[in-house]
């Protein structure tokens, strides 16, 4: 495992620091929501604040110090996105979509508040996270962020992906690796992309001339790379874990009949492809120097994953 | 009807042309979302068009009027707060929340998409609105409407509400004018006073020294009472009128239990109470003058309305 390495820059300590951070922000921004309703704030919070790598926040940080800015500043951010993707899971574990009654060994949230307070609460989430980037940034930097969120999460990106997702369960769709790209690159791809971006917004959205372009160009390519990436080993998990590591049921999506990098290219492949598409991320990142060394290094773990 | 009065004010082709100026813009919208799937923006599309008052809509166009500002700036604002309404009443629909098929004699969009995709419609949605506002303001303009919207109707708001009115139907629940008034003022109070928000941001956002202070506050007193009196006609509705005109089963929420305005404190005095909220809200905007006229008439309109 990286994280465990003896390189001066240790990615355990920094997930797990920037973890904390999110963590406890994410706790406080609920606990200041005095004027909603207990229960909606309770089921809110008991998914906001499940165990969870907070990948999707990590991302947002390194893009920030990429762009030369403070935790600080990337924190609410960083809150945003995860606060979009706790949305997202709600959503997708209801009996109308993946019927999910566990997520990595608890209750998902319809399961433990019913079905109705699920669905609000992920709406309620939803609208928070574009409250919280308005709350928290001035205004140019609120303009960008919330357009990239909106534009990475909604129906030309997550939602539409998970839509596409759906499709897949019909026996006439077409079974090629342009079709599945398609898929990865709208459902988790376009998310991972927004991270970054907002990441660069929340560190340099002031500035009179925007934000760097060049630095936007290098950290999308790293962002589309880093989504399929996750996703190949995402299904390779799948295939080849066990339920106690994955925390969800082992071989479901292949059993759903939906593609998956292993069901389409074999095991071989999907790895070569990951490799090749790890390469092509670092490559994007290198230029960037020290600032970002991070993102090389989580872009090897996920590589790495297990589970 | 006052629209078919001889007033110089005109409410009915007022609100006619308001309506055909936001249907129009609301198909560009979603004609522009070509990166998004097409059985999704079907979805959006039949429930964002099918027929509605735009009641809302009106409400950004009259405050961005009281506020000095023009048409074209308040339109994407009043396309964003009826994507937002549109999203919930999709959602509301579901067969874990209200279970309704029909929808102003349509089937509902579960009905006719199926549930997963009509919960997707209504995610995408919501992620419209803002990025709709992102997409058209300048900086500040978009951060103060993006607040406004996400407040009136996340969780301290609009989705707060609709938690607390799922609460109705369990017999344990304070049966008084406050608890049924603090529902209302969240559940369709909210999302009405971050319209007149919205309009008077769309109008005065850019303004360096923010919008004007005494107009959002008259506004604000203005849409807490209309938010009343649309709920007291509409309790009427439900349990004087018939479904032909209303669109909806007749007596359903009674049926169900909710407590209503007619069930707490009798037709007459339901209407009294409207009334007094009605003088209340135009009294807020008297001293606008001219420029508040269309609020004093829509206000008289909805006390009036009979579906």
């Amino acid at each position: 495992m990286i994280g465990d390495s003896v390189l001066p820059f240790n990615l355990k300590d920094y997930l797990a620091s920037k973890q904390t951070l999110v963590e406890r922000r994410l706790g406080d921004l609920l606990a200041r929501e005095t004027h909603a309703p207990a229960n909606l704030i309770e089921a809110m919070r008991y998914s906001l604040l499940a165990p969870g790598k907070r990948l999707r926040p990590a991302l947002v940080f390194m893009a920030e110090q990429a762009a030369g800015g403070t935790d600080e500043q990337a924190l609410p951010a960083a809150c945003a996105v995860e606060i979009i993707h706790t949305y997202s899971l709600i959503h997708d574990d209801l009996p109308a979509m993946d019927d999910d009654d566990l997520r990595r060994g608890m209750p998902t949230c319809h399961k433990k508040f019913g079905e109705a307070l699920a669905i609000l609460a992920g709406d309620a989430l939803l609208t928070l996270a574009f409250q919280v980037l308005a709350e928290h940034y001035p205004a140019r930097t609120t303009a960008a962020c919330c357009l990239a969120l909106a534009q990475g999460s909604g129906a030309a990106g997550m939602v539409g992906g998970q839509v596409d997702d759906l499709a897949w369960e019909r026996p006439d769709q077409p079974r090629t690796l342009d079709a599945l790209e398609h898929i990865h690159q709208h459902k988790t791809g376009t998310l991972f992309r927004a991270c970054l971006k907002l990441g660069v917004h929340a560190a340099q959205g002031e500035r009179p001339d925007g934000a760097d372009r060049t630095l936007l160009d290098r950290l999308d390519t790293y962002g589309r790379c880093f989504g399929l990436v996750f996703q190949i080993t995402d299904d390779l998990i799948d295939v080849e874990g066990n339920a106690d590591d994955s925390g969800k049921r082992v071989g479901k999506d292949a059993a759903r009949g939906k593609l998956t990098y292993p069901g389409l290219l074999g095991s071989d492949e999907s790895r070569a492809r990951a490799k090749a598409l790890t390469q092509e991320a670092i490559d994007a990142v290198t230029p960037l120097g020290v600032a970002g060394e991070p993102l090389v290094h989580l872009m090897q773990f996920v590589l790495a994953r297990d589970r």
